[in-house]
């Protein structure tokens, strides 16, 4: 286990830049005195904000850039203007190089992904990368991925992100044999897109080292807990993800809504205002801040764009647990093991189709 | 307005048959008591659970038939053994030869298109079939397609796809012009399916005469109300409703722990529960039991398998509403206009893209 964790702050980051991810930062650094921060971005605006955070400031080291990315353009813009010089480019550059242990940006995620592609390159034996998601459940948590980093794919793809999800869910999980479920739109074998149904004959017959393949779920299958990985392509996880969070706000202004709606119903909530609270607590997104970029050479940490300081803490929180467990040599080791498993299973499914 | 309604009830679909569809039938009844029910099913079941509803036997007429078609059977095998006789099939021929103005049936939802695709054709100029959702939002109600007849689709399917559900809105909901959007996995041009893409360039360079496009929409913006139709493909469609189904349980039960969880916390819920029960009756998933398959020259109300009574009476409003409305007649006329449209939209852009 290392004895610090050392965390590269794409501080230009985010719908608000450094007024939310230093104090966010700070906040994370309460919990875990042990980070030390690089903080890439505009010496001019984060000197200022840094003066009121003498904690942070301590355990910091300011690296100065004037390029930041927009949130709003395409990755191949990004790459353009912000190779070589932007806080995102150098905040995934220190982790190439060595000097930080994790990449953390609330930056323009197409631009992000693109930048870390390209500079830290893909796992071998991984071709396109994926966004996983901790999605609170019935049960406690789970994996889904990949909620929206590659669009469509085919079985090979699948089987991937069924290996990457398992090894995460083993280590963040610290389940021995993780389940996987694949997302469909039935539980039949006969239904849903051919590929989903590929992968899934794939992984019923083959014998993979570090999870348990459970079969097809369906969308209200996620919430309830039902299987520790939950893998789809990206569309169709983004979908699934950000509809989730718009229920939830949806029922959320429902509740404040019939609270409010008499004198009963008002004394009734403050009775039950801890009742509340810890609701409130259970249902916060911010709380689950943060999608880990798999496939990459690198540990990188997506937090949400309009993130506010708690929600950035949380995407640090979820980059220091990943370097602390040593998630990724980890998720190499199980990749290893299951990505063979596959390949074995691939070839000998190929074989039997040509005999 | 028809003076009354013929409802053809597949009495023998869903998990528990004519012991929750016929009681169902019967809670609709009170409702709209013009309804006229041609119950079709297996005479030896469906007589006695008649006896004990007196009110539904007198407006009903039984048509036999001891055929029906099993829950878990593929479209295939369905129509293999069930066209002709089964219960399923001569609901849908009822209004075929115009015996009947809707059919309603729980049964197995492929077989149920196989069999309505096959016994009614497809609307001229519409290839594919959709399921049409109503989704409770924060505004009201939006019509969401495809929520899982047909995956993938083209940029023409998408389109169609649009002016159905635009058709739908517009006489449901009563609005001259309902905004129609796009589910993408980002609200920038750039983002998303290519045939996503495609068919908001077309959407947004057309001019339709009943509908206003508004543009890409995010899964967290259909629970908002954002737009009066939200449309998409069928596999993204159908895990979009089920995880906000599922996300809907697992907030109520996390809401069931907390009033639980202490005295001051149950005495609060005690006197605020009219505020529960109007809350529980927004999240009544029986409450948008139903779904409307489109494209066909017939009205087909698919009812959830698992709906109780209450449910199937959800379904039956539906289908009543859709022929006590004349839906389908104006769906035709909107169609028309909108697919006019489009056709000229795609031609020009095909010949633009020739020049």
């Amino acid at each position: 286990m290392p004895d610090k964790v050392r965390i590269a702050l794409d501080a230009m980051g985010g719908d608000h830049g450094a007024a939310i991810t230093l104090p966010g930062a700070d906040i994370a650094l309460t919990r875990h005195p042990e980070i030390e921060y690089l903080l890439i971005g505009d010496g001019a605006l984060l000197e200022p904000v840094l003066a009121g955070l003498p904690r942070l400031k301590a355990r910091s080291k300011v690296v100065h850039t004037d390029v930041a990315i927009r949130m709003d353009d395409k990755p191949s813009q990004a790459l353009r203007y912000g190779r070589w010089k932007s806080s995102m480019w150098l905040a995934i550059d220190a982790v190439k190089n060595g000097e930080a242990d994790v990449v953390v940006s609330a930056g323009n995620t197409g631009a992000l992904m693109a930048m870390a592609r390209f500079n830290l390159r893909m796992i071998e034996g991984i071709e396109r990368p994926a966004i996983a998601a901790l999605w609170p459940t019935l049960k406690g948590e789970s994996v889904v991925l990949d909620v929206g980093a590659t669009i469509g794919g085919d079985e090979a793809h699948l089987m991937n992100l069924a290996a990457m999800g398992g090894a995460m869910a083993r280590v963040l999980f610290d389940i021995e044999r993780p389940t996987v479920g694949l997302l469909n739109i039935g539980v039949e074998e006969v239904k849903g897109l051919e590929q989903v149904r590929e992968a899934g004959r794939m992984l019923r017959e083959g014998n993979f080292p570090h999870f348990d393949y459970y079969g097809f779920v369906e969308g209200d299958d996620i919430g309830k807990g039902v299987v520790d990985v939950v893998v789809t392509e990206g569309f169709a996880g983004n979908i699934a993800l950000k509809t989730a969070e718009g229920t939830a706000q949806q029922l959320a202004q429902y509740l404040r809504a019939a609270m409010n709606r008499t004198w009963a119903s008002r004394l009734g909530y403050l009775l039950a205002r801890q009742a509340f609270r810890t609701l409130r607590d259970k249902m916060d997104p911010r709380k689950s801040n943060g999608g880990v970029f798999l496939g990459l050479n690198g540990i990188v940490i997506k937090s949400h764009g309009g993130a506010d300081a708690e929600g950035t803490a949380s995407a640090i929180d979820m980059g220091y647990d990943m370097v602390r467990y040593e998630l990724l040599a980890k998720i190499g080791q199980s990749l290893a093991g299951d990505l063979k498993a596959g390949a074995t299973m691939a070839a000998r499914l190929a074989g039997g189709a040509a005999s």
